[in-house]
């Protein structure tokens, strides 16, 4: 579908098609030291305003980006539970949501977007075209999502289920890796269209041939760590850095019990987080 | 007590005392879009290695500075139960923590310093000498305590216990209120030495004289959020915004339970967190 197609068909929202290939990471003078600087000394004024946002029962980070001069937010894996706070927090900044993003169909919590989508008229919903699930924007490897002057691009990761995405920023430095990969971990790939094989490829072929520098920024932590970076994962985490045989097998015997919100989180998620809203 | 006296009795770690004084709030181009970059976009890296983590019983927030090039590091507010995590941390990232920092001493957890310094050779603890705590560095207003070539500088903050503290990063882009100032809210005043007048001039006189686009880090946050400003506090705090009368009133009236565990938490603070260990 080409890029002018997409805009005639959801003019309020720009979301522009390309197909995605691999940058060659950004040479750094000193990259070690660029990653972990929160603050990346640069003077042009392309990173987003950002919050990160914490739900505690299912321990899913919400994040929050916008351009701080047009005022244009996106808010990824928003949680049902959470929508008043953060409505309360686009409200004080005076930030005008236009995309509520999924990385995926969740299984462990409902979505907010469908409430989000109740409380702001002309607010959109974007989720992968491989979820299954409904949305106002079916998203596809490299489209990238506008807000303001600023976007963030879409990078499909499948593996923990069939419609997983990253979303990275512009300026490759924060990359939104839902479930695919976690802190020192990464997402089960026991049920929802899960693939062992497909996750570590994902993973190698789409986040790590991210720069070093890059933060990344899951979509739950269970031990209280807030970003990573991927070198860090790179070096450090414990699947991920296994030859594909060895995590294959990891990941098929990890015997984790279900989800306790799965019997309605996905129902709800597959429709936006509107059932029985 | 003068500088030299005081890096001849503490040679390891160096802790120089200054007379505080409020510096002139900095004139940004853009005051709102500054404090909302994530990234300062200076190119000067005067800035820290920076990691938030969380302590979810508690709700308590813990901040790893550490400056990249000599890789030495202080820790904010550890706290006893997630130790292991923090030093596993401190090894990948390849970090010398010189110093454990406490804003008070905590009614709500059991610090984590004194575990951390018996894990940690040469490591000190550093708290106010108003708290009546146990520690290596007894922190006055205006001291800087120093990792590396960064430093942060203390502010005495008392209002929520006598001897509360914020730290400020050197190039005041970064403040750690402890319970002093907390994310639209701050600490309780009806226990520990707590004084509403007192917070009230605190938060005021010295956190609220900081740059509006400096980012506030408190000890806890019981909602998800993670980061504030000066300027969203100086607009939003239900409480600070008050006139004085209105937030003594408030205060006096929280009628909240007292911690859980306080009565376990601030004998063992009052010695590092050693109690029992």
């Amino acid at each position: 579908m080409s890029a002018a197609l997409v805009r005639r068909l959801r003019p309020a929202v720009f979301v522009a098609s390309r197909p995605w290939s691999p940058r060659a990471p950004r040479i750094e003078p000193s990259s070690a030291a660029a990653s972990e600087r929160l603050y990346s000394g640069r003077m042009e004024s392309r990173a987003p305003l950002f919050r990160q946002l914490f739900e505690a029962e299912s321990s899913t980070y919400t994040y929050l980006l916008a351009d701080a001069e047009s005022r244009d937010a996106v808010l990824i894996d928003p949680v049902l539970e959470t929508v008043d706070r953060d409505l309360k927090l686009l409200s004080e900044l005076g930030l005008t949501l236009k995309v509520a993003l999924n990385t995926h169909c969740h299984a462990d919590h409902i979505t907010g977007s469908g409430l989000l989508k109740k409380k702001l008229f002309g607010l959109k919903s974007a989720i992968s075209k491989h979820s299954g699930a409904a949305a106002d924007i079916q998203l596809s490897d490299g489209d990238r999502v506008h807000f303001g002057k600023l976007y963030v691009t879409v990078r499909e990761t499948p593996g923990h289920t069939d419609g997983c995405v990253t979303y990275v920023t512009e300026d490759e430095r924060m990359a939104f890796t839902g479930d695919a990969l976690l802190i020192r971990g990464c997402g089960r790939t026991d049920f929802q269209q899960g693939s062992p094989l497909r996750l570590y490829e994902s993973v190698h072929k789409k986040i790590f041939s991210l720069p070093g520098h890059c933060f990344i920024y899951p979509a739950h932590d269970y031990k209280g760590q807030t970003v990573s970076t991927v070198d860090e994962e790179k070096k450090f985490n414990p699947r991920l850095t296994k030859t594909l045989d060895e995590f294959v097998n990891i990941m098929n015997n990890l015997n984790l019990p279900k989800p306790k919100k799965i019997d309605i989180s996905v129902p709800a998620n597959l429709v936006c987080g509107l059932h029985d809203l």
